[in-house]
């Protein structure tokens, strides 16, 4: 930090310049004020859409799946105490209800209800419009268990589903990409925008809660929405055709929301999310033959139509044989081993996104898809994830990451995330 | 890689899914043909826009930057011939012109003429709009020298002022971020499209080049044409401000062009690229006073107006000083440092991006700005950058990679990048 003395003029006055100090943040954040932006179905471009924060259920679910994923799992700190947990979650309802409607630009003043601005905001921003921003907090098995869950008072509250996923083949799991006792998933059409919310979240949780780890995902992997088109994956197939769409609504309660008579009550409405971090290794899959892809796959590349014939929304017909008598959709294929005929019958709601990070030492890509999928238990991920134990893709795919968190119910206004947990 | 047995049934016909292989690919490339898609300047959306890939200058300089970058260096392997890389060289130049114009989605056949598809494209950006997308080549010191500019018959041909810069005072380098013998920079407004590019570019290079080192970029943290508003970077702070835009053609001509009797003569209408990776720590700035950062900048945080007073494009006054008698641009403020009246009147032009990747073991992000600049001798970003020694800033940033680049002069249809260095 630079001494006190000196400090060169500013155009700004005092109040603009007036530091609130960490504790005093949150405080500002809750007297500040975001503009309103568009509403949700007007049309405006995707940069200037705003999500509701509140509701029966959280946003970032079924919400048409956006561009751009930040997310983050924190861990609380050793010290944090069940009302300083409370109250963090109270910081990041009002944060989060704010910044998913878009930072104001004007210039007022900035304490006692001006809009938000620096210093009570980074600022990196501000003129940005809301793009689309939607913010999911969750809870992790950790801050249940333990000394931790005994010390805030949770040893018994636990979300009856909620615990570690097990080994399954082939993983190589690195615990610094895994688990965490909270979560945030930030999506937004705008990277910065989505960069800046966990961010500023992750400064209001300063003392209480620190960052595990991170993970920026570009390009959604999968569509929630009939209104999207199928957006491809660093395979080059189309990925998302065969997902839950936010318009079943019948599927979404049978697959994604805890039912009314959830246990715990408070949990209605609620789902589990499961984060998978999944290398791929492009380079090899590049070597491989078009017909090859696509037999891993069990559809065709360019269309994403299954092969057994058709277009690409046509169900695939896996009791169909080509001209050699071979299964039209192979018998170790992607498709077929994760498709409801064949996985014991259950469905999930996929949200992933695509991720490069560099290259390693052999020049190769490291990049892959950060995997998210929503369900009301994390059995049926576990099913699933079992069910693709001969999966011909394994060869060119590895899990290094792994994180199961469950999401509380949306909330009305005057109410917190969470709220139920303490009830 | 699975047998070539019991291959399945596909609706593709053998034309769709005929493999060329890796050292077919650059004919196929050549053979095949993308749809063009919207002209520059029309009214079509930024995703949908075309930059013209043949030119005076290469694109990627003065062409109004994109959202989104990712940048690869790549070291020939050891046995690489002048004859190979001058076959990389010309199969880039089909690839990159073709991959500027969007990739057609259409179904027709793959070999001889028809458009491109899998396999001779890796497919994830089938039916992604043009999205803006530059490509821009670049020759690093270590292609002219030793054994390797020998056997290439470079030794004597390298770009007069083409060298390794210096090392700066607080420089913490690393060599696996750093140098490299030839780079892309792809930029595009997707970063899907810009990943695609480099991953064919790559796969193309494949026996004749490997990457050394990448670097994903989203948000640009410059601007190049006065119809762009300026953007934040991660300091929250608007950047590009006093850029050099491209509409300046006499300051294009004196800064960033090689001139007409330039040495070597074929690089005239070239430019050197220097990249510099650099960290900033995001927690600490976080926690500076506001009148603090807008010291150590030299600018206010809102408006990005100078210290000294007015409004974001006003003029900065060195002179100025508060009402305490201490100047208002502070001595050791960023601005003052790097503005030509203070730095021995030198200018570059910027084109960097914000990056984020994921987290230290502190929960720390680890974010920074991708440091890109252009200038017709590199010796401008040296002197600049010792300028900047007693920058108040240094606390909170730290340069980890280097690179310098010859860019050489854009092309006409027929030629190939570079193409000069041969003659
Ligand atoms: C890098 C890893 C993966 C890739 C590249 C991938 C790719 C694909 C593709 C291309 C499809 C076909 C189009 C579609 O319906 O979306 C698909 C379908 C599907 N995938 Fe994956 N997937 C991956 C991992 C997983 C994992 C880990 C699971 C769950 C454990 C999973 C579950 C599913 C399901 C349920 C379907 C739909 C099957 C159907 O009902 O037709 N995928 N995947
Ligand atoms: C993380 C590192 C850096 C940050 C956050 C940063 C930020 C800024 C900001 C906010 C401005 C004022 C607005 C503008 O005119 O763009 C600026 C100006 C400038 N910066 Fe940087 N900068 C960084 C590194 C560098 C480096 C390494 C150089 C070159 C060696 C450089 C050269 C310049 C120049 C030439 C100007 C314009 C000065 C003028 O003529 O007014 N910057 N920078």
């Amino acid at each position: 930090m630079r001494g006190s003395t000196g400090e060169p003029g500013s155009r700004a006055g005092v109040s603009r310049r007036g530091f609130l100090g960490l504790v005093g943040a949150g405080a500002a954040l809750a007297a500040g004020g975001y503009a309103a932006g568009a509403a949700v179905g007007s049309s405006s471009p995707p940069e200037g859409k705003v999500h509701a924060f509140y509701g029966t259920h959280q946003s970032g679910i079924t919400t048409p799946v956006q561009q751009h994923l930040y997310f983050a799992s924190l861990d609380l700190t050793s010290s944090t105490t069940r009302e300083q947990l409370i109250e963090l979650l109270r910081t990041w309802t009002d944060a989060a209800a704010r910044m998913t409607r878009g930072l104001e630009v004007s210039d007022g003043g900035a304490v006692g209800g001006g809009p938000l601005r620096p210093p009570d905001d980074t600022g990196e921003a501000l003129g940005l419009p809301p793009a689309a921003l939607t913010i999911t907090f969750g809870f992790g098995p950790s801050l249940f268990a333990g000394e931790k869950g005994a010390r805030l008072g949770l040893a018994g509250r636990k979300p009856t589903a909620l615990a570690d996923l097990p080994s399954f083949a082939f993983d190589l799991i690195e615990d610094e990409q895994s688990h965490g006792d909270l979560c945030i998933q930030a999506c937004a059409e705008d990277p910065q925008v989505a960069v800046h919310a966990v961010r500023n979240l992750s400064r209001l949780a300063f003392g209480k809660a620190m960052i595990r780890w991170t993970q920026l995902g570009y390009g959604r992997t999968s569509v929630t929405s009939t209104s999207q088109s199928t957006p491809r994956n660093l395979f080059g197939f189309k990925d998302g055709t065969a997902n839950i769409m936010s318009d079943e609504s019948a599927e979404l309660a049978r697959w994604v929301w805890t039912p009314r008579d959830s246990s715990p009550v408070w949990f209605a409405g609620g789902t589990y999310l499961v984060a998978r971090k999944i290398m791929m290794t492009i380079e090899s899959w590049d070597r491989a033959q078009l017909g090859e892809q696509e037999s891993i796959i069990g559809r065709d590349k360019f269309h994403g139509a299954p092969l057994s014939g058709g277009e690409e929304f046509t169900p695939p017909n896996f009791a169909a044989v080509d001209g050699s008598g071979n299964f039209a959709i192979a018998a170790d294929s992607h498709v077929r081993l994760a498709h409801p005929d064949n996985n014991g019958g259950t469905r999930i709601l996929r949200r992933g996104f695509n991720f490069v990070e560099g290259n390693n030492d052999l020049g190769q890509l490291s990049a892959g898809l950060f995997f998210i999928s929503y369900q009301r238990d994390p059995q049926q991920f576990i099913d699933l994830q079992r069910a693709l134990k001969s999966d011909a893709m394994n060869e060119y795919i590895r899990h290094v990451g792994t994180a199961v968190f469950a999401i509380p119910p949306g909330i009305g206004e005057g109410e917190y995330i969470g709220q139920g947990l303490f009830g």
